[in-house]
């Protein structure tokens, strides 16, 4: 069971300003649409605010300014950033629910191969599959079911959720997480078109993941034709993305889903990029670039660039584009205007 | 094997009219294209009815005033609606098939955790895992190589394909039906941008699937932040979908393959919602709604409104848009045309 | 390890004619950005051919009639196309590093069902299963975590990844690649709207994957409702693929990553299709058709078109259209012009 907090007792945590009932307890984090008495809930993004005139909650954590004239909110804690304060608490709120949970210990029905080894605290679940001379660091979880390829190098703390597979020779960092069926180091798509149909280009290189990357469910991550396909660290990619071989994403990018970076095409630092975008192969995105969602980016992007669109552009200019297809009737209008008032001139 | 039957038995299942030699028996279904004598075949699809005059079939199954004439078709049944009649055929024929065939029991080579309990009727593939304390209904069956998380609790009859990853917490259904590969519960895609990378917002909520959902093939659905994603009675997912954190969508609804949908989107009842879909986080979809595929949705949509595009507008609206980019080439050159009518009359 | 080879070796092997020191040694493959003396490079994309006067490398193999001027490389290897030479190269290398690797035999903790059977040179990896009457041809690699269901069969040579799902009686051919965590055979996504809500038609039919065809990670092949979703010899697939059922593709077709093609759509022989295209159903794309990346095709297609777009047109008339969409504003103004000079006429 977690046990109940004082409103005065969470503000001092979070470094925030309590008002109201300092001492009223909480038990439970909420939604703000779902909270009671015993509930701490939090009001971050704007869309949200109307909710502190008309929620029930025990503690309320919100910005700074923001007015609230609500008796049914026994006490409100004031912090810069609510969104970063209750992802603290939320990381408190996980430790209480996972403590002495963590697993340790290497299950019955595992298949460990020759020179395969490991540090202290890990975790090897059922079903799973570690191939010849894999070197796995410290703390590392391994759930069931996930294929590990023979010389893969794991760092310290990574967790592999289940059903993951990892092909030979791939390298992941310290920190990790890759979630629940995603594909490490499959094949680059590389053919080249014969008489006969399709030969393959054979795939030799690997997939390099650095530290406190973190990969979504059922994402694709290609090896290199020769070389590396490179995640550098900090990097987040969402779930169902495909990155091709050779592919480069520079350190603390983030990519959410079902978007898919062709081959040899660079990413810089810092880059943002939608859901569902596609990028072509062999361009350049620059650093601090960010990228709209469903875009398709077919040329190379200069650093902080925003874009929008498919083909991309700019995209206030995309916008602009957007609301001059909507005028195409009241130019057919004026056109016609034009046209008779000329014929009357003649 | 499938025994042979006589037109007018499978009339009388299907409450039709059969014509033609009404003892005409037929022992397989086939596609109109593929048909014999042996074949009961079908046509729903207007864009197949002109094979009702070329095809050969022993019995063929179509609507009550399609006209027919062809000697080659045995007999006729007329049925009110060829495709549920057709899907009632095919449920028959698969219970003939399965018939003696349904697996039960758990298989050698299984892992089951403490406090794990299950109803009569179970079957158990080799290489899955139930975590601890997982609640399993009546007439359930996992396929081999599953994972189901501590805590998770499956409905009566429900089907779990091979290579289904469920974590910890989540709450399944009865009579659902989960397709290989897919992933529910995994991590939202929550970060906080920091000044030294991304920060982690622990997701800590779960998912519910309620009674008779269908989830495609290696699709997707993240763990709420906090609180549940919700996917109510009766939802069809196709392949590849992929559903963030908190979302929630209403009875009845379907969603075609590789759309994904943003964080805290609502979507309410009856909508029907095509492939590659983009939906951006906390707006709602009201009931009734019907959405074009590969739009990109990024407003709320009102009751029973239809959208095409992206960014998505009425669906007979975008269509005018498309007509009117088509026609910019003509109003060039009734520009031309005025501006030198204009230059001689000066 | 890989034994050094001199360039006028290599030159022999490739059909080339080496140039410069054809006696220098190398011992490992490069990209042309990472060489070294100990490098064996190569030039085949216009666009890295400016590494040729920059770059160092032992060997470069390039095209025919391209100027080097560089002293950083010591030997130059010219050939007709370099793409296809290294690919030589990558498998010769490839077979270097797997040479007496290959794995054969059936692991511990394996299921095989019954009446099932297999050819010389099996490799049946941990943790997978074969359920009842699967034939499997010569030299057949299953590597851990997949599932074979009932009745399914497999060609000569072909290799199954790690956490391959094959749904029963599908029948794959030979000298075919599966990659981790694709699906083939799920239900198709058929559903009869009813008043209770979606009633699922059984999909009863089967996939067809012929010789010499290659599929992606994490891709998907739903089973036909009834008859054959069938794939063409020598067909490739990339990552993240959606095939509806009933869906055929012809000989030597290629597919990129994300891509969607909806039911009972025929597509023909030497298509290439570019990723996050989607494809309605019940259409015909005809053989040699291309279409661009994020195209939407609602429409048949006729023999070797180059269409582009959503919803996608003549490649020429989709960038025609684009580039009319820009010139909106310069519509808007020369209106207006037009409207004040009449003006002053009148």
């Amino acid at each position: 069971m977690i046990p109940s907090f004082k409103s005065a007792e969470i503000a001092s945590l979070l470094e925030g300003v309590p008002e109201g009932d300092i001492n009223h307890k909480v038990c439970k984090l909420s939604k703000i649409e779902e909270g009671d008495e015993d509930s701490l809930c939090f009001i971050a993004n704007p869309k949200y605010e109307h909710y502190a005139n008309t929620a029930t909650a025990g503690v309320l954590l919100i910005r700074k300014d923001l007015q609230v004239n609500n008796s049914k909110i026994k006490s409100i804690i004031r912090v810069d950033n609510p969104q970063a304060a209750f992802a603290k608490l939320l990381s408190v709120y996980q430790q209480f629910i996972q403590a002495g949970n963590k697993k340790t210990g290497i299950e019955p029905q595992t298949f460990i191969g020759n020179a395969s080894t490991y540090g202290e605290g890990f975790y090897l679940g059922a079903f799973s599959y570690l191939d010849k001379n894999v070197r796995i660091g410290k703390n590392v979880s391994i759930y069931p079911n996930c294929f590990i390829g023979e010389n893969v190098t794991l760092g310290d703390n990574t967790v592999i959720h289940a059903g993951v597979k990892i092909y030979d020779g791939c390298i992941i960092g310290a920190n990790c997480i890759i979630h629940a069926g995603a594909v490490i180091g499959g094949d680059g798509f590389g053919f080249i078109p014969t008489e006969n149909g399709f030969q393959k280009v054979p795939q030799t290189g690997i997939v390099v993941l650095e530290d406190d990357v973190e990969i979504g469910a059922n994402t694709v991550i290609d090896r290199a034709t020769l070389g590396t396909t490179i995640i550098h660290k900090g990097v987040k990619l969402d779930n169902l993305v495909h990155i091709a071989h050779n592919v480069e994403i520079g350190e603390h990018s983030a990519i959410a889903a079902q978007t898919g970076v062709s081959g040899s095409t660079k990413i810089g630092k810092h880059v943002l990029i939608g859901g569902q975008v596609g990028i072509v192969g062999h361009i350049k995105i620059d650093d601090g670039v960010k990228i709209n969602a469903q875009s398709g980016i077919s040329k190379s992007i200069g650093k902080n660039k925003s874009v929008s669109g498919s083909p991309a552009t700019d995209f206030r200019e995309h916008y602009k584009q957007l609301a001059h297809i909507k005028r195409i009737p009241e130019l057919l209008e004026r056109i016609k205007v034009l046209e008779e008032a000329l014929s009357k001139t003649k």
